[in-house]
């Protein structure tokens, strides 16, 4: 297997009670997983969890190894709810130490804005033992990434940064490439060309996602393949397939 | 236990491809996190998982028999990639059947709208045997009741339109009430405050969610409690204790 063949894939746990009781709308999701494409990795699976130890020990360590890199989001502030840090030791059967860089990184950001370094802030130089650092540029407070586990903030534009940070240091394959085409029918209708033409071009999906908008009926077909040829040929035959119903392909989806 | 003090919890499955993409920003967790608040069920665990027939296999194994209840959405309609029925039905170890009503109304339906039932629209009509219908007054496509499982549609108007035909249909127990409390403080400057506060209010929980917005540094903390009293008792020892500490409690969040 040529390392471009190889496929990596990833698993995302989103921690927080916010989530799950529908006051916070999650943006890291898709966040992660658009940048996650960048690299070459496929985003499986994403757990949202409680803040709960019990519930975060379970996801981390159902998902760690069975998956080539594991992200969190959430959790790592210096308030009693933040326990993540707590929970994924646990999990790892390591202890929580201080690490001397993020003890400084704090430090030197508490120092200029005043205050220092209290108890509370202090936590958040928390990290299971073993761990290096994410470098976070906006709040101070660093990410942790301990083995293949990327520990990351919750607030969405400061996972942007850590993620920003992590670009390019994760070795990832061939990204799934894809394209997608629009068409004002109703998927029921072209049902079965879809199947056809997933099954005449072997490496290829196609996904089907339908909408109503003002009284009309359409769907985007998104097209995925790691090949830019295959993704092409599959393309180009389901554009012809449309156009053979009498159905006009709208490039790049409505 | 009295009805109202036993505590109903529920799981959710995503079901899709285009949200592990990135290609579509998931809005059903919200809206079905908002949703159970209301049926006083309390939503614990949410998995985003791929359009393929092990990951739904597994997940709904694994929530099915955890919570009081099960949703999932997404792949139900007409197209390839729509595999929920099956993978449930699987999961189930059921057999797969076309359910009578369900085929009535799908016919109806696309007679009124010409082109009839055809093979692809009638896979919408399948489910695990022993389903029961969800009504969807949206696009005719029913949604699926099988024991404690609600399968729905992905597209969250039509998920929508599902949950409003449960409302009121499950048993659930006392909704757990919130408060949210904004100020214009770091939470690390009052973390010791949070963490007292809720430790002197037991049963009591306080989330804290800090932001940054035109340079200044803010948190929301949102007071959480099923009885009326102990919320508003939890809430006021907040603000006095802001009040103590010089910061201005702002009533609502920020």
């Amino acid at each position: 297997m040529t390392p471009e063949s190889r496929i990596y894939t990833a698993a995302l746990i989103v921690i927080g009670d916010e989530i799950l009781s529908g006051r916070t709308h999650d943006k890291n999701i898709a966040q992660v997983a658009t940048w996650l494409q960048v690299q070459g990795i496929r985003l499986k699976e994403v757990r949202v969890v409680a803040d709960e130890t019990p519930a975060i020990v379970e996801a981390v360590n159902a998902l760690r190894t069975r998956h080539d890199y594991l992200f969190t989001t959430g959790g790592i502030g210096p308030t009693h709810d933040d326990i993540t840090v707590d929970a994924i030791a646990e999990a790892l059967g390591v202890a929580v130490v201080i690490h001397p860089e993020a003890r400084e990184i704090l430090s030197a950001y508490y120092e200029s804005r005043g205050g220092g370094l209290t108890e509370a802030r202090l936590r958040m130089a928390r990290v299971p033992e073993g761990a290096s650092l994410i470098p976070n540029r906006y709040t101070g407070a660093p990410g942790i990434k301990w083995g293949n586990i990327h520990i990351m903030a919750g607030v969405p534009s400061i996972t942007s940064g850590m993620l920003e940070a992590l670009t390019g240091t994760l070795e990832g394959g061939a990204p799934l490439l894809s394209e997608t085409i629009g068409c004002w029918v109703g998927e029921s209708e072209v049902a079965a060309l879809l199947g056809q033409t997933e099954k005449d071009h072997p490496g290829s999906q196609i996904g089907s996602y339908p909408f109503w908008r003002d009284g009309r009926t359409g769907a985007n077909f998104v097209v995925r393949a790691v090949e830019p040829e295959l993704l092409a040929a599959c393309v180009a035959a389901l554009v012809a397939g449309l156009a053979a119903a009498g159905k006009e392909a709208v490039p790049g989806g409505i």
